[in-house]
């Protein structure tokens, strides 16, 4: 099974936690290919990156054949749009850190990065009718820049942060936070849930099940804003 | 007061729409300038021209100076990026048709295009935590062409869906439906609220009250997909 | 264009802060008159005399030629009968001050007066379904008289108060803070949002567009308590 | 135990039934006197009489010693501030229908007179933060004088809409209807409950527990309309 | 009227300080059984206690004739099946605490007994759908044995707990604490209701009413597990 | 890895089916071995047998070593008291259902077996947090014998009730529609979703991450009502 893992921005650094935490989580017969945009911001410092980045993503699902799809953004948009572009599972982390999440416990705690992120967050979990079962997003404080460059300071501030949580389950809400979880488990004695990790095994059950979303018949795609 | 008035699609008729409700809705003081992007869809026939759409609509935001900014999509994403390009208010017409009909009953129904919409307005106005005074989401089965090419039976189409409402206060759910609402309410007997028009308005009262929303100190926006 | 505004107590400093407020939000061709209640309590000391300036409130209104009518109580109810005395679009600052606020950010927090107010502010948000964007009620201790008379140290207080929001945008909700909009958000940092504009600019809105709401047939009002 | 019960209209009839079916639901100890305001609207045939029709209770409630109050109107405003009149504990039929017969069934249907009173019920059942178990609101069409004067007619309506009901447990959501419970049940072959009974049995249990609600201290109560 | 109220655990000191409760709370004309299960667990410490407690009290209710049952284990599962096997109406003491409290307050706070406890409370309200007018749970840190055991410091630990709690209304949340309210309630001034105490009220009140739950036909019960 | 899937009901028929539908939807690896309890009721044919079937499902449990357990019942309590016996992951397919089909739609419809089981599903997702992305729960009216027996017959009246689904989505939601999913998706274009298939992958996704639920120390469990 081809599974493409699509990091929303481009720093190579967090492509490659990504990629790592991502084939570890893979079963023998998955092959991983983890890409990031061709085009688009480098860090998403803003709504607005958050929202090119969506064109960079879209392009690189519309382009590269995969049995299943994961988006390895926390709280990104783009997911339906994917759904146009490729007869094949879209599982984005955002959704599957928290679905995983569920079968262990009935309310987890979502470790996110900024404190900007808290709200957006909150937010896209509300959007997605997953908010119920989260019990509280708790900011690390550290950028997807820190948790690439300073990863031991990083990993500590998620260990303090994780440890503040209300819950004993605990969801890691962002991609730069790839490969932390048993790490942050054994420190914390919490049950952590990485959702790279996550969609990976999803992405896996949906390709065993032979399961995909609906697509509706719609004309072709038009409009990527490069071709203007 | 400047007002520029974004159309997220380049269909042109709909433009001229939009253009001529929001100019019949603004003040003697208030210059309205409509605009659709230069480059992405020209329908937004799927999820992904709707996020393509964003890109050109936040290009027109960012270089086109106003006192306050008005989107005319229905259920379209960008208000909070839009909201870091600009110093200027920014209203969403799917939150601001919403907020004047709360006006003037407790609940509305929103009377949108197609039916493929109906779940994504649902699921947008939860995003917005607009939903619980929602009392239904209804389709009226015409596109933008429909209601721009075929105005009459387009008109009569939405008129029938708008008396199948259950509540008294319905909201016009689509940028290609302004200039309608005279006429439906008419027709109907309902009060029928359209949000282009309810969109000037608010941007006319932010502006005269000397208000827009807080922007957080964030370095230069990058990433442009169209730049690379 | 003539906006009757309905102070329901009967504080006459309250009465001219509200309508200072009220005309400073006014556009020029805005006529406001504010007026108190002729009958009924001077101040809202409890729930009972929340019920009983309803009632002069009403009264006035409905002797009142006016476009617009404004109601200046936070919390306080009565719309709906009002509704029902007068053609003219109805506004609640209950309503308008939240509502205006939405279009600045996803959530809001609100700072009233006394810590009493506090469920009954929550409670009345939760019945106009005005509750999921709400962040928290906070109150700023400070009594409506304690606001008239001794505005310094109230202000501090309502300043005080406003820091502690957790959300960018704070509305003021109590009649009594009319006209601090300005000087807070000066102070905090804040985007402050003030209920009494809000609902002037909401009623030029509606008055602009033609929109009021429904009038079921009904017979005519009877039973005035002060009747019998 | 001396039980007040106060019916907010002054259709004779009405308070007639109410007293008869508070009666026939009291313990032997316990006495009922019903009685309707003094002043006020005859029939609340508007949210103007709704509120009317509050003061004359008020007055009632405060002038009448009582051990507990029972406030007979369904959706009526007026508890919180009666609950300032009296160290008696104050039950309102909106409160004890849905609240008894939660105790037989997760989710009853509540079955009101009018359809215009249907979606004042939806909202009081919200404010009152006991609408998750409500799974519906039906209209009888009837309405109090209906229900008093054409006693047959109106209770074949009734049973009528008793037997469109979803769920098991049905609530009688008019004091008009006091009485039909045992009637109406009968005909259906549903579990009908009655609010004026549910009131007084609750009344009773809070009697014989010596509960009653917090009484904040408070300055004397003024204002009320007709002393001015 | 013979009520029969069932302890969930087989502490004895446990079941009579319920069963001085439910007497002291009876009507003169109330005969009050107050029984254990006669096979299960002695003390409710875990998840697999409360389901298996379950068997022994729906055998109890099964083998004992009454007109009414009072279930008293604040959060154990079971109404619904005991529902099954008596024409009597059921009372869960989970249910009568807070319906009782909703009658002196739109909010009550739930104390219970240790911090394990406090999710369990909280996802039991969810399901029964009486979250809505919760405003907290909080845990007093005392079992079932401390409260039975060690009463003198299992009550200050409870009055400590209730004066924490945010609302003036407070529920006693677990069979133990049965007999505490009046002293708790002298101690800390608030209004403190007693589940066993409600649910003997409620019980006579449906007694009174003829109120009972509807009976589906179904088979007769099998499978008893120590039938096998 | 060991699954130990486990039918709550003793209709051998129906584990069979169950067994077949683990096996089919196990990786190769896995193996499965499904059991139905040594005591307990033959069908669940009331709320009773839901509870008495918990018995012997959690003895079953106990005493099979497993590398995950799956909980083949759809709506049985039992979940959080398993959790207790092993250190394994227990997974009820009343959660994984759901949770992979939120994978492919925002919103998904339940198909159950009987109309009484309607508002058990309904009050069950409640309970779990999972109300907010179910459309609707739709019952076939096939109990678990029709399905077995009858399974022509009970397959087209599955097939129909997919049919009247209004999201693309749809979840089997009884144990004894394991094996249904691909042929009912066939027939009716729909993406149908089998309870035992997804648990059976979220147990081996839970089983390759190393992921299980928090086990709080607790005392042995006693009380096993079959010893008395």
């Amino acid at each position: 099974m081809e599974i493409l893992v699509v990091n929303p921005n481009r720093v190579d650094g967090c492509t490659r936690l990504i990629h790592t935490a991502a084939r570890a989580a893979a079963a023998p017969g998955t092959n991983v290919t983890t890409l990031a945009p061709r085009r688009g911001p480098v860090e998403l410092t803003g709504q607005c990156e958050v929202l090119f980045s969506a064109v960079g993503v879209l392009e690189l699902i519309a382009e590269t054949p995969a049995d299943a799809v994961v988006m390895a953004g926390f709280g990104e948009p783009g997911k339906e749009a994917a759904q146009e572009l490729t007869a094949a599972p879209v599982l984005d982390i955002t959704e599957c850190g928290p679905l995983l999440a569920r079968t262990l416990g009935a309310r987890y705690t979502i470790v996110t990065s900024t404190a900007a992120a808290v709200p957006i967050v909150e937010d896209r979990l509300r959007a997605l009718r997953l908010d119920a079962a989260c019990a509280g997003v708790l900011a690390s404080g550290q950028s997807v820049p820190d948790l690439v460059d300073h990863r031991q300071a990083a990993t500590k501030a998620v260990v303090d942060t994780v440890r503040r949580a209300g819950t004993e389950v605990v969801v890691l809400g962002c991609g730069g936070m790839a490969g932390l979880a048993a790490l942050v488990a054994a420190a914390t004695g919490k049950i952590v849930v990485d959702g790279v990790s996550a969609a990976i095994k999803l992405a896996e059950s949906l390709g065993a099940l032979g399961l995909t979303h609906a697509r509706a018949t719609r004309p072709p795609v038009t409009g990527w804003p490069f071709d203007d």
